[in-house]
């Protein structure tokens, strides 16, 4: 045993966890400490990490450039301008800026979409998060970058070999008003041939909805269909103007979805109809979107908007209970990324979170659950463990303050040139 | 001057705040501490402590007791039974144990309805925040207990004199569904008479406006209209079901709106239609609700689910924008209770709050009000001072440990009675 945590709150029950390398190995009340560091958890919980299923992590950097305005204002005159000049190193401040809040809120596992892969990885690997970052493809109907790109996702799969195991290379066709049906053929030929996950944007907005009628004759999930895409490898983030068909569809393909409660309300998109996509029968996580347009990336607060915007949109206050929703941010993710994490079981990955129960929203307690998705936010989080390594204890992460200050720099030098 | 606040940020700016007694005294960069208290606020911003307009504190007792239930199986098999056996002691330590997690998350001013006057005033004086307390009247249409509640009303209005300036008496007849017109009409006189403020529950539920039609032959605001009930001193929580006509009539008294943007999702009772309401000129205010429906006193997350729902729900992602929100849980809930704060002023009320600009969510740190409303929670809040005194610094409240223990053991006493 590596790593012994003892006298936690596991099920309500006080219990001790032993992490040999990356895996839980034993979980026990009487487990003694013989060569191995020891965490003192009394007074505090232990649930899985969280897993975040959709973010753009580095847009941490447009955290508040540019809110309350209409999404085609917001990308055309400040983000697209904005991601014109991003450097490699500015995503790589970026995104240890997204993990060091992440880590701060218990999340353990990211998926993420976007540029510079390269910094997006050292990013994460420095900080020790575990994620499947996507390589974004984006061809304009262009069949000259449409090749570039084909070109650049099979060098950087390759070169994601190079990284460790937490990183796992996916790909990101953007979605299918920016990507042709040749570039999508070929994500999922590669994605068959090197067993990697696709991810995209689907049926975000109800525009996308009726453009893809105008363009294909045909609603989104249909389109993909047409041309082969759907499958068990396909996870699709949005997802929010679904007809029952469509759902019966993504079903059927093993199709997993990621609702992003937050930024969909936030650019007033529109209402996921979590219920319907449940009762179909298909897999839901949760991602908070890119704190560009959340403006957070603490999944806590995710799991009680998606919770009570559902409850709101059916009219139905028993819609969405509290454990259905911490299982679609836990379980589920971690199921639809292959992630064997989301749980506390011997085998699984050390991917754990410790959460300190002396904070007032626990108090009286009458329910851990309710607790964590309706009262709490990412602050209740102590301790983080992911693949065996303490990256917080006490709410402290090594180099925060360097990280914190190098966001304010990056960001600024990068808006002012 | 008595506590010199040095070296905050104040809209954008390094400043200082003097504070003489209960009240800022001095504004300026150059203040030197001369027999003053001193806090060093470098790294810190300065705003107003927030105003909760609307909550059952002492409901911190049932946090997490009974969620994603129908409203009326909530009610009567979960809260009334319990409510039934509610001690003043109960209340005392449900109160305080609410007024910690205020404190924690950075409100000083909270208008409350709850049983057991004595048991909420009590803490709350001991707590050192500001509220306006409202004595409950519920008659069920019973003459007796009509006048029983009168005799209590004014005996309480006497007693409240006996505790601090901080705490003021209000009228609390609780909806007009559980409280006759001739008990509606002396509320209203005596609060005339006394210069008293009145707060009640209205058109929260569409099952609300159908009965009052059904009763009255009118909607909800034009029957208390037809009794003489509206005016100037007058709030009303929730406010969902509103007409145009109902705005103006609103508008015209001069009547206070507090919307709780999270327990109507979560009861989902229906969407408050925020920008119609502000259109029609009617001061908007914002409230938690009590932490049995919502469930917790955060009211950085209400804010944001306000804004959140209302972009949502007219399908414009500019409704609701940040500086609105703030306001309504600063300046217009201070206006509503004629409490002279929400505003960083020479001549306001010393109710002060200090951010932690260090936390994650600030950096880069684009727009602060953006920031607080989109990014932040409760948990930035480093320190709050509270007419004049300081009720929390670096985080730490004096007795913190105790009053969780207590809600713990209050609580799980009172559920096995």
């Amino acid at each position: 045993m590596d790593l012994l945590i003892q006298n936690c709150m596991l099920d309500g029950v006080r219990n001790s966890i032993g992490i040999t390398g990356n895996r839980i190995t034993t979980i026990s009340p009487d487990l003694k400490p013989v060569a191995a560091d020891v965490i003192d958890a009394s007074g505090k919980a232990v649930i899985p990490g969280l897993l975040n299923g959709h973010t753009h992590a580095a847009m941490t950097l447009f955290r508040g450039y540019g809110d309350d305005m209409a999404l085609h204002d917001w990308l055309n005159n400040k983000i697209w301008p904005i991601e014109a000049k991003i450097t490699e190193d500015d995503v790589y401040w970026g995104t240890k800026l997204a993990c060091l809040e992440m880590i701060k809120s218990g999340t353990t596992f990211f998926n993420d979409m976007y540029w510079q892969w390269d910094g997006v990885a050292r990013a994460v690997d420095e900080m020790g998060l575990r994620a499947s970052l996507a390589g974004v493809i984006i061809d304009l109907f262009d069949p000259v970058k449409a090749k570039e790109q084909m070109t650049q996702n099979a060098f950087l799969f390759d070169r994601s070999k190079s990284y460790s195991d937490r990183i796992h290379f996916c790909l990101g066709p953007h979605a299918i008003y920016t990507v042709s049906a040749e570039s999508l053929r070929w994500v999922k030929d590669f994605a068959d041939a090197n067993d990697l996950l696709i991810h995209t944007h689907l049926s975000e907005s109800e525009k996308e909805v009726r453009d893809c009628l105008d363009q294909h004759g045909m609603r989104p999930v249909d389109y993909l269909e047409s041309i082969g895409f759907l499958g068990p490898k396909l996870s699709i983030a949005h997802a929010i103007w679904l007809d029952d068909a469509e759902i019966a569809k993504l079903k059927e393909h093993g199709v997993g979805v990621l609702t992003n409660p937050c930024a969909n309300m936030k650019l007033a998109t529109g209402r996921f109809p979590y219920s319907r996509v449940r009762a179909g029968g298909v897999r839901i996580g949760i991602g908070t979107d890119g704190p560009g347009s959340n403006n957070n990336l603490d999944m806590f607060e995710d799991m009680k908007f998606l919770a009570l915007a559902e409850k709101v949109n059916t009219g139905d206050p028993t819609a969405a209970p509290a454990q259905e929703v911490f299982d679609c941010a836990t379980t589920n993710t971690a199921e639809i990324f292959n992630i064997d994490a989301g749980r506390i079981d011997v085998g699984a990955l050390a991917d754990i979170v410790l959460i300190d129960l002396q904070q007032v929203v626990f108090s009286p307690g009458h329910n851990l659950v309710s607790d964590l998705v309706y009262a709490a936010n990412g602050s209740v989080v102590d301790t983080v463990i992911c693949d065996g390594k303490v990256l917080m204890q006490d709410r402290v992460v090594d180099g925060e303050d360097e990280i914190i200050a190098r966001g304010r720099e990056v960001a600024q030098d990068l808006m002012s040139r």
